[in-house]
């Protein structure tokens, strides 16, 4: 048999999809589904992050560029299994983006669900990561910039760290 | 870094969680909780048993107690990374039991929230086993007949197998 990891993430994926329907039932609204998703992973986040820093071992980030590295290369890899690549924006440096070639948890999805064209399918994922940067002290905006369920030819999430002050606090307590 | 499995199922866990809280304010019975994460485990399980069979490479099953084998040892240790301990009923040739000592989805659950003495909080994973052990023409009825969050000693799940001539139909087949 080969890893089982990508099996694990199956029953994930396919228990997300449920979740996701039981919220469309919930809520007419394509932004209240959003909101929810993303509360949800929020709550996911903050409890997920203490997991993540005593398993991973990952040194401490000194710089917003360090942190989004250490998201994308050990989080996703560890939590997802897949690696998303990284880039900045050019204008502000407290501004990155996360471009998934590969998003599985999409994997059994073909099209966003009737009358739902505003929905954000994975927001529970922004809310994840908006949540655990919250326990290390870092306030972000995190929202799905592209997606391919929307037509787009990728899949991007959106970080932009909005306090400048934590930063230097962050690194202070260092 | 260790195996990376036990990581994935942290997030698969936690959104599981966050699944049974939405559907505990969406309904006010314990009843109707258990009734919708068995139905949604049931289209779950219908979906996931075709990757499972693909990639598991399990021989076909000659017998109940050989079926009841495979979901305890290859599909909860491939999907849940836990494998069951099996039992069968001294009565019935048809009637199973999964003894679970430890249950990966309550692991940040500490008890049933409060009010909800009658859900089965993994009551999902019934419904998973039902749907897949239907697409491989076997009717069941699975349920959980211990729960440790119900102040039981063990965690267990029985499976029952409801037409004995599906088996025999089932056997004819290979």
């Amino acid at each position: 048999m080969s890893c089982p990891k990508h099996r694990q993430i199956e029953l994930f994926v396919l228990t997300y999809g449920a979740l996701v329907a039981q919220l469309c039932k919930d809520y007419e609204k394509d932004e209240d589904v959003n909101k929810h998703l993303d509360r949800m992973g929020y709550d996911i986040g903050i409890r997920l992050v203490e997991d993540f820093l005593a398993r991973s071992a990952v040194r401490k980030c000194r710089s917003y560029s360090e942190t989004v590295d250490v998201i994308a290369q050990v989080a996703f890899k560890m939590y997802l299994g897949v690696t998303p690549s990284v880039s900045c924006s050019n204008t502000t440096e407290n501004e990155f983006f996360l471009m998934l070639d590969k998003n599985p948890l999409v994997d059994f999805v073909e099209e966003l669900p009737a009358g739902r064209c505003s929905l954000c399918y994975c927001n529970l994922l922004c809310g994840v990561i908006r949540g655990a940067l919250e326990m290390v002290h870092l306030a972000a905006e995190v929202t799905f910039v592209q997606d391919r369920l929307k037509g787009d030819d990728v899949t991007e999430i959106g970080i932009t760290f909005s306090k400048k002050l934590e930063d230097k606090k962050h690194k202070r307590q260092k």
